[in-house]
């Protein structure tokens, strides 16, 4: 991509009344613009790092067997009344009337905007699974969806509008949904590996489902809203919510406290909708049993805050391999206005050829100072100069490193893609 | 794919109230699941349909320079309120108290559904316009829209909320927008070419934007809303509402009226939107102009609903080859109950290996008969039949032809990638 081409500029300054690192560093870098508290528009910058999240995210989860669909975010009243949920903080309600005459029995379709999607899973999954040869099953979402927080200042950590992953799973029995969890817990940590993101899984209270703890996938960090307890040498980890010291008497390692955010979840929630929605199964002999059901989710939009929060210097962005928006950010330094034909110009598309991922500041008006800033603030992977000055050679340097170096077309090509 | 281990499974009816060929052979194949009247889930297989759709979408619109990004669908009424279209039928609206407590000056956060992105886009653009340098751009969205339609009884054809493509350009002046609506016009057409739809290129009205035509995607079916008029000879089409014949005195060719479905549609804005949202650009000699706009529109969910609606027979669809969910449908017939080590089995693996993709109908607590009849209800282009009978042969049919042929598996291979 031609930096010049871009719909997305790089801004001075962000917002007033952004205080978070992520909601300031992806406005100024023309990846997000803010469209109101907590409602963000993903610009293509912004969008080739949240696909690249997804993607990872999709690979692993279609690894463990599960489909992928869309629900809608229209939910109608009778969902929510049928679980007991239309009655929350957090639901948007919307709805017109079927018909404007008043008085004369006119109906009123009224929907909760989907900020959880139990209750629709359940009544579509109740159409295919009549007998226990229809189980396991598995399927996920990414799609928005919507809650109405009363406060909404985290950036990208606590939307109103935000993206999520949740898949659900269908059990014949809890042994089933036992090892189905675990096979989800091992494909999460394998996300997050992927992703470059340093997760706890950390015990959670299971609220008014369970009485089994569940799992959250925490990221230690300041800019978190949740507080852990943890320790480094045995692993365990528990959410402040139901932390216990005595739990953790057998290991001598120490208990760090720390702020963390919150990426993930798992959660067995066992009957508790398949009995609302009479989602049942006859068993090898015959008997109606409810369906035991798993949920789990994934949030990509909260990802893509996190790793600015846990990937960034007081210059900008440093975005994992696995995720950036490009791998190369190619940087013309010309005193020519028509560069056209330019060396650069040739070099790009030989990167292309080679599907290299590049961008590629072409820009004649901007000067190699500010053509730095921006490279820093966008958080490419490799920075690679071409000037009067490199010659036959281009210079490289990673947006992680100090060191620059300077290498023949051949030998940048080889680096970027060995890796 | 097993179709044992498929989310969904073929029903036998369609719900009461489902009157459109495409939500009852949609419905019934287990494409799609009605939430809600004019409210349905994509299914995986209909996910599946719905990808390969916006994948020909896609690298269309990459093709002409644009950029895809992802706006909000809670949009702030400030924004409806600048355009002056808060007040209007179509719009859902939803918001809550910031404050729960009365008459201390609360304030309440409205938002308007995002059915179109005209207002949000604009403001975005102001902050990345400024000079004709910045022009042209262009920038298009996937997402779902909502709208408040009394009437929502079309299927896939006209949902409360559905899937849009809506690309918007931005140009220095109208001669710059003209020549990009010729680009995206043709970019249309070959879309739709791609998709196997045929369709018509219709004048209709510009509505309170413009005194020109707008042109519209019409396919001629008679499941369409629309009615128009047109000429196979000379190409003359304009729809209904701003047919005039007279405009068609100079073709002898005979006019036909019918009706159509509006699968696309592409718009100048002109100045209408730029000048609410004051998005002005200095031009070379310094004087401060307003951005000339574009935008043109597709809907990948109501053409899935076309497409069923135009390739389908009394047995069920007939999925064009570039959207299908499958290319194959693999038929394994056998009377054993274990057909683990089976040929099909190893087959189904052979063409994974060769990256087609299959369905694999492994079922074996079903008829020959139920699987046939499943096969043409899910449209797949190739139904390749293995059993005791066929031997070391495959039973081969096309969903489109009546006529079945034994080939090898080589033969078979070499049949589906060639085409």
């Amino acid at each position: 991509m031609r930096q010049s081409l871009l719909f997305s500029k790089t801004l001075r300054s962000a917002p007033e009344g952004e205080e978070t690192k992520n909601a300031k560093l992806l406005i100024r870098g023309g990846f997000i613009s803010k469209s109101s508290a907590g409602v963000y528009t993903l610009l293509p910058l912004g969008l080739r790092v949240l696909e690249h999240i997804n993607r990872v995210i999709r690979e692993e989860m279609n690894a463990i067997g599960s489909e992928e669909l869309i629900m809608p975010a229209l939910i109608d009243k009778k969902y929510w009344e049928k679980s007991g949920r239309w009655e929350t903080d957090v639901i948007y309600r919307t709805g017109r009337s079927k018909s404007s005459k008043e008085g004369s029995g006119a109906q009123t379709l009224e929907y909760g905007l989907g900020w959880t999607h139990e209750e629709v899973i359940t009544s579509i999954a109740q159409q295919f699974i009549q007998s226990y040869k229809d189980l396991p099953k598995a399927v996920y979402q990414i799609q928005n969806k919507f809650r109405a927080e009363v406060r909404a200042q985290g950036g990208l950590l606590r939307g109103r509008e935000f993206l999520m992953k949740d898949l659900y799973s269908f059990h014949a029995d809890v042994e089933d949904l036992n090892h189905y969890y675990e096979v989800v817990k091992q494909a999460y940590i394998k996300i997050f590996e992927r992703l470059s993101l340093p997760v706890l899984v950390v015990e959670a209270s299971g609220g008014a489902f369970t009485k089994e703890y569940t799992h959250e996938f925490q990221v230690v960090n300041p800019a978190g809203e949740d507080t852990i307890h943890y320790c480094m040498r045995c692993g365990f980890a528990q959410n402040r919510e139901i932390f216990d010291a005595e739990q953790h008497r057998n290991c001598s390692g120490k208990l760090e406290e720390a702020r963390a955010i919150e990426v993930g979840n798992i959660f067995k929630l066992g009957t508790r909708f398949s009995e609302s929605f009479e989602l049942l199964y006859t068993n090898a002999v015959g008997k109606r049993m409810s369906v035991v059901m798993g949920s789990y989710g994934i949030g990509p939009t909260r990802i893509l805050g996190t790793l600015v929060e846990v990937f960034s210097d007081e210059r900008g962005i440093l975005w994992p391999e696995a995720v950036a928006p490009y791998r190369v950010h190619l940087i013309e330094i010309t005193s020519q206005k028509d560069n056209h034909a330019s060396k650069a110009n040739v070099f790009y598309a030989t990167l292309q050829k080679q599907h290299i991922s590049v961008l590629y500041d072409d820009r004649t008006n901007v000067s190699p100072g500010e053509k730095f800033a921006d490279a820093d603030l966008l958080g490419i992977p490799y920075r690679a100069v071409m000037s009067e000055k490199t010659g036959e050679k281009i210079e490289i340097k990673k947006r992680s490193e100090r060191e620059t170096k300077l290498m023949s077309e051949k030998e940048l090509i080889q680096l970027v893609t060995s890796t």
